[in-house]
């Protein structure tokens, strides 16, 4: 299969993510309005990432594969977004230190093909185990700026790492992409890696 | 405690890791020769990393903190250093594919303080879970020329990256510095960071 991909994430985690296993794409973030009816952590980013698949692909007059993409982090079943201000960030970032949590991110890939959309959609799990930290060094990572636009208040891949113990699952996931599932999908479907 | 910080290693990557984490640092490379007689991958690393830092601490005037660290990959309890060449790489990508091993690194800080010395030596294992991969895209990866200078011929954090489903464990310990331990000694030891 020859057809472009379409990252519909602005992401710029994302779009380093399929740079680095050599992936080409052009990037088209979507439009897609973000809130769902859905409270289960798998279900919300299955459905958020066909969305913004969907959105975009629905846009394009070629056809091509796109990958919508949607990252939460869910500490006992309850998800946790992007927080709204640094505030916000304190309170998410105590209740995650000194346990763990689960990282969830849903992957769409549509195939636009003439008139026919074939969606292909999955999610995958990581488990994350962040230390203990007190209050001056929770502050002192809010004072990064790192946390503001990331879910659940933290980058894996900064200043964060000192705290993460451990993981159980791709890290990738973690950062935004399931790299190792995606390319296993796209081989399925037909693209040569 | 506010002595300096040494890193007796020349790998980009660990200085990467420590930058990343926001810990200021000098690089010391260490000339130890990297012959071991054990074959316990723990016990190698742990004797290897502090060697390394022995070796830069004594050529040291100042009271100072050296990180001494040595990563291997353990298939079976069988070590995987460098590939010595292509052949080699494509032996070791050959024995790695469609199942898991585990990463190895062994980190010594050693701190000096006038002509005392107080190491302390620690190890992470991580496990790593590697997908199936043919003939083509091991080739296609020994191609990109990153396996040549890492440990059981990959690097987690490169191209490579598409072919790990999962670990168990710390992500960093497998680009070569457990951060999140690394960070609990310092504490441990006086240092704030």
């Amino acid at each position: 299969m020859k057809k472009k991909i379409i990252l519909a994430s602005g992401s710029p985690r994302r779009r380093e993510l399929l740079t680095q296993i050599g992936i080409a794409y052009e990037v088209v973030p979507s439009d897609a309005e973000e809130t769902v009816t859905e409270t289960d952590p798998a279900r919300v980013v299955e459905s958020l990432s066909f969305r913004k698949a969907m959105d975009v692909a629905e846009k394009q007059a070629e056809d091509c594969v796109v990958i919508g993409a949607d990252t939460v982090v869910a500490l006992d079943q309850q998800i946790l977004g992007k927080p709204a201000d640094e505030t916000q960030a304190l309170q998410m970032l105590h209740a995650l230190q000194g346990r763990s949590h689960c990282v969830y991110t849903g992957v769409t890939l549509l195939v636009k093909q003439q008139d026919r959309m074939e969606p292909h959609t999955f999610h995958e799990r990581t488990t994350v185990h962040v230390a203990a930290m007190n209050d001056r060094e929770i502050n002192h990572y809010i004072a990064t700026g790192e946390p503001l636009d990331k879910a659940g208040a933290y980058g894996i891949q900064g200043a964060f790492a000192a705290y993460i113990c451990g993981i159980e699952g791709d890290y990738y996931n973690v950062v935004g992409l399931p790299l190792c599932h995606l390319v296993q999908v796209l081989k399925e479907i037909g693209f040569e890696i």
